[in-house]
Parts: C-alpha cells; sequence; structure tokens
C-alpha cells in the first residue's frame, strides 16, 4: 500500500468547521473513523445549501451519496478544532466528486482526506437528473 | 402536563457551541430528539477538562451519567448556530447535578432544557466515589 | 436522590431487539448515555409502524418528542444482546407517554428505564393535533 | 466512472446482523451514508472479538482504521432487516483488509459495499506492530 503524503490546507477551496462530540470517542479515546463520515456529508450539505442547491429541511434539489472514502493519516481527540476542507475533483452531468480534508488546530498537513460523490437525483424516481444549469456556477467556489 | 415556559440565557452560567451536522436529521427535517443528549455531554464534558476533572482521551477522573432528561421546545434545524447553557444545579457528595439549555442563533429563550446528573466513580470498582475537594472550586463556576 | 429499583420485564409489554454498535462506545468502553435514547426512539416508532401510525420514510403521521428521560442503572457493553421494552403509561387528547427499559442478555431487571412522550401534530403547522380514532386501539397493545 | 455490479451474498464469508435504528434516518427518510461506516466497525470488531483479538471494552489488541471505503447501489430503510458481509482481501505483516457488503432482508445482491484497512497498532506507541501469530488462524474464517 503506497501512502501518498497528507494533503496541505492550501489544497482546499472552502473550510467548515464542525465541533467534536464526546460520544463520537470510541474506546481509544479519539473520534471514530465513522464520524469523519458526517463531517464530510455536513461539510458538503453546508456548501449546497449555501448555493440554494438544497434547503436546511432537505427540500430543493435532492442528492444521494453514490461513493465516499477516507484515508486516516492521525488521530483527531475531542479537544481539536476542526475544520473540514473541501474541492472540487470532478463534476460530471448529474454528479460531482468533492475532495476532503479533515484538519486539526493550526496544522497545515491534513489529518485525514476523504472524497464524496454526489449524485443529483429526481426527488420522485431517485433516478439521476443532470445538474441544473443555475447550480453549475456555485461549484466553481471549489475549484 | 403543566408545562414551565422555556428558561432564558441568562439562567445560565457558561455556554458552549456545538455545530449540528446533516445525519443529527431524521426524517422530520430537523434535528433528533437523541442528538440533544449527545450536546449536553459534550458541553459538560469540556467543562471538565477545562478543570483538569477529565481528559480529552477520557483519563483521569472516571464519571457516569446516572440520569437525564429533556423537554423539547422548538425544533433546531441544522443552519441554526447552537450553544448549550450550563449551570450548576445541585452538588452532593459523590455526584452532580447540571440543568442544560440549548439555545439558537440569538434567541433568548431555550430551544430545550436539560438535566444531567454525573456520579464520580472509582475507575476500577465503577462504585461512587467522593468528588475530590481540589474539583469543587470549579464547580463554582456554574453557579 | 431516591432511587426505585429497577423495573423488571413483565413491567413492559412489547420487546424490540437493537445491536450495539463499536461506535455506540464512549472512551469508557461502554455504550454512550446519548445513544438509549435512539434505541428507545426506535423502539417506539417500530411500534408505530406496526400500527400503520408512521411509514418507515417518515411519511404517515408526524409525531415529535416533548419531552424524555433516562435513569441509569447499569453499564449496557458491545458484545450484549439488547432489548427495549415498551409500555404505555398515560394517552391523552394528542399525547402519548411510553415507558421504556433497556435489557441486556436474559437478565430480569432493567439496565436502563425510560421515557418518551410523543405528541401528534399536523404536518404543516407542526402544531398538536388529536390522535385518530382509528390509531388509539393499537396503543391497547401496549397497556 | 465505470460501476461494476453489486456483489452476492456468496462473496462473502460472516454475516453479522445490524438493525437500523429511527436517528440513522436523514431528511431522505433512508439510512444516512455515515452509518454505514458504523455497520461495517461493528461487523468487523465483533469478528475481532470471536478470535480473542479484543474484547468487548477495547482491552487486547489496539487496531485502527488506516482506510475505508463505500459504494452505495441501493438505500436501505428503516425498516429493512440488515446483515453485513465480511471477507478478507488481504492479509500483511501489520494490516488486514477486509471486504463489506450491506445485505438487506432476503435480497442477494448487496445494496452497499465497501472496505476497510485495520492496522494492528502497539496500544502505547499507536505504530504499527506485526499481527501475532495466535491471530493469524482466526482470519482463515473470512477466506
Amino acid at each position: 500500500m503506497t501512502r501518498q503524503p497528507p494533503g496541505r490546507r492550501d489544497d482546499y477551496r472552502r473550510f467548515f468547521a464542525v465541533t467534536p462530540r464526546w460520544n463520537d470517542n470510541d474506546v481509544f479515546g479519539h473520534v471514530n473513523n465513522a464520524e469523519y463520515y458526517g463531517f464530510f456529508d455536513t461539510a458538503v450539505v453546508r456548501f449546497l445549501i449555501e448555493g440554494g442547491v438544497l434547503a436546511a429541511d432537505g427540500s430543493g434539489q435532492a442528492v444521494v451519496v453514490a461513493e465516499s472514502g477516507c484515508r486516516f493519516h492521525r488521530e483527531v481527540v475531542f479537544t481539536d478544532r476542526v475544520e473540514i476542507g473541501v474541492r472540487l475533483e470532478t463534476i460530471g452531468t448529474s454528479s460531482v466528486r468533492y475532495g476532503l480534508g479533515v484538519f486539526t488546530n493550526d496544522d497545515v498537513g491534513a489529518a485525514a482526506e476523504g472524497f464524496f460523490v454526489h449524485v443529483f437525483v429526481d426527488r420522485d424516481s431517485k433516478r439521476p437528473t443532470p445538474i441544473p444549469e443555475r447550480f453549475r456556477g456555485h461549484f466553481e467556489h471549489l475549484s
């Protein structure tokens, strides 16, 4: 398994703060791996809400996660200040792939890095639908 | 069921920010009730860590929750700024009861109010143990 | 604080199995207190779905939790088999109060006991609405 | 993005049941993507506990997740019976890569498929340590 060096803050375009919770901890005294995906979802949805793609109550454009992944470089602990960096990796007809980084405190290197693929879907059929033209500009803030 | 009016910010002594997460939502488009208890635990443990009672990795004094409860006045949504207010309700030989309020945005009245009873326990026997004298002063910050 | 003795399985009418998850653990090596409320919500909603009150996707009758609470008698660990006992405490015009018990393995006494108050609400106005007559019979399974 | 067809039950060796929880739902009325990683962690750790690698309270061999990922084929809903299939993908000096599948009800094809890489670490230094010889046989149950 070759490991790339961790990415850095300047590899990302937008940052969203999330606060670790005491119940994020597992028995090993650090944030459990599954919680990172909740951090990623939170950061990406905040970005979508800013652009009017989605509303806080879930109304607006429906999106589903088609694929996600994460490499964990260093642990995150309860008292860390945590920010999630977001960048655009690719955008297609109906899907967007975001690159995501977990940054702690004033550290420049990522504690973890992952990705999310969102597919825009029709709310009723749940089938992929093209990304509406009016939303495409918003994704430029990530590239 | 008689309902007291919601408490206000000036009923609480310390405030700890928590960020709602996208996966806190349930199908009704608001933060699920169970998550409030994670907010409470987070606020109380941050306070304990400040006072050196507990460390971020769980070392230090062991505490267990003996009882908790919450009344939900208004919903909390993903885009709300959330702060948890903490106050001391009672302190006994080996237990502390905290009053807790969930405050959103610039609202003065609580969206929800609850309580937590922490029992100080011996890490090995898990039986109640007196609150060490050196920690008692820290709880005055809550009263 | 006077503590009643823990309730027993025969104090409850229906039981719903839930599986502990590794990330339910906190640093103390047991299921974190906040997770119990997720267990309670799960048991109660399964009961409501059985009676056709609510559907799995959240359509049907909207309900909100107005109040909840729990007393924790013994810890629950990852490898425990867990069942949530449910009973009816009171039913009013638009609200239902459930008694809830956490039972582990073959133990007769509850590891924790709590309650939940559900208010039936209008989906749009989110204001209380009378419990429809056709659902009242279903709650008799809990008494 | 080429998508492989979903894997099938007979691609996996061991199955562990997990129960969806009401608060796993997000606003779209299905289990949120982050929860799948909690399912994966649960299945893998149950397997490790069976083999005496790890204990329910986290004592025993320390392991950390170095990498994880998931492709989501179909949604999972609250009322689904869910089993997590586990298989061994690779085993090295100090790391194990598991293949994981999410199976619902009596469906043969996976609703989602992912992987987890566990690194065996020294509890104090948190640095990789060789998988003890006495545990290697246990992993053969997954291949």
